[in-house]
């Protein structure tokens, strides 16, 4: 595992997205892993004031693309999102929501990671499993 | 199917949670259906422009959770989500992104529901199964 | 929707096979639909008496991978299973399990189909979405 | 970690049931951990020669059903499973494939289990991730 340049961290992210909107923060970007974090701040959450689902899939979504295309890149290739699946495992409500993913899988046309998200108390609060479609970048 | 009482569609969104900062909107909501949508502003895109798949997930699990929440709080129970598996399809660029959901099983302890992402053009760009928890409100 | 040569619901299930040896039946191949079904018996049982989750995911993994293959083959193209969801709504303890998948996605390089399971009074019992990656045949 | 008594796997397979038929083996059953196999035979592959998702998908089904109810049962509980989501990364074609899967959650409602499967040489063929729902059991 080889941390990978900066510059994804420190581009990220990009100022009116929906990952600035939401607060998302990326810790840490290497070949195979990544890190990232989301303060609990009513902008990420659903009615009754827990965390909304959403916010954890669209970091896991966030994270393990800009990580996978960092990678792919190299090889004049880019990922797209395919198919995520997160479970909800236990409420979070404040503090920071931290996340940790790791690459399961790096083929020559699909990627598959597996994020874990801690409260800060590292209970598991949700689990997801991120599935990105590898292909040579148009014109590359 | 019988429309439910207009209630949640007023009371949606709650401000300043992440279904008002991501512009959702509810539409209509019955028994075993619903429909909400958003607009493809910078605030639902990733880095690239495209519409971000969290966006997806976020507003299948908000819009399938009150759906379930309306009608079973009836008989004294409440939803959590449990599980948001979303895959994506095709890229949505602008106009709106329009949702479908369709309740595919009512169980005592559990609902599983299908959600459709259609652009403008009706073309399908991504779907939802998200499953829910049902439970006994506690006290009640 | 155009009906398939016949050849791959006679052709089914080669002989020794898994699908052979639970029982599996092909009913109808279309170029967007397709029907299978099994018998209940004690091979596709769990110890319990009731049909095997497995079983379920077995039969659709099977169903939409014929079909998908079927149609891909006239553009030098094959399919292979990518990932496979099931959700279990309700046991089926006797007579036929009954399966029609529908494609929901039929893109360049991934086909992605709906599978409800229903018993033989039509109740539903199980639902799959199966992903299947799509790539021009080796030397094709 | 606790070793949990010999029985599940003395048990295991029920004759005749889809374990049997596929030549499932349970090797060892822990709280929170379990390991099993099967041979790759004829009875376990697709028309192609490959080991059939199905067969992935349905011990993962087998041994997370099997640990979760000699655990839960010592609380009068039982579980059945939810969903079942298998993701596939490479093809096995011989040898065993070795199952190994951790729990991720143990909740007093649902349970949560991570299978990896790999072929002899530990490559990585597959993953599943398994929900099961935890209940009272009747009249217990």
């Amino acid at each position: 595992m080889r941390r990978v340049a900066n510059s994804p961290v420190r581009a990220y992210p990009k100022p009116q997205t929906l990952d600035d909107v939401l607060g998302f923060e990326l810790l840490e970007v290497s070949t195979e892993r990544c890190r990232a974090r989301f303060a609990v701040e009513e902008r990420v959450r659903q009615p009754m004031g827990l965390v909304h689902g959403g916010a954890y899939a669209a970091l896991a979504e966030s994270m393990v693309s800009i990580t996978t295309n960092t990678v792919v890149a190299e090889d004049g290739s880019s990922a797209v999102g395919q198919s995520n699946h997160t479970s909800f495992l236990r409420p979070a409500t404040d503090g920071y929501v931290n996340a940790d993913a790791r690459a399961r899988h790096r083929g020559r046309s699909s990627w598959i990671w597996d994020v874990d998200f801690t409260d800060d108390e590292g209970r598991l609060c949700a689990v997801s499993r991120v599935t990105l479609a590898v292909r040579p970048t148009r014109g590359g």
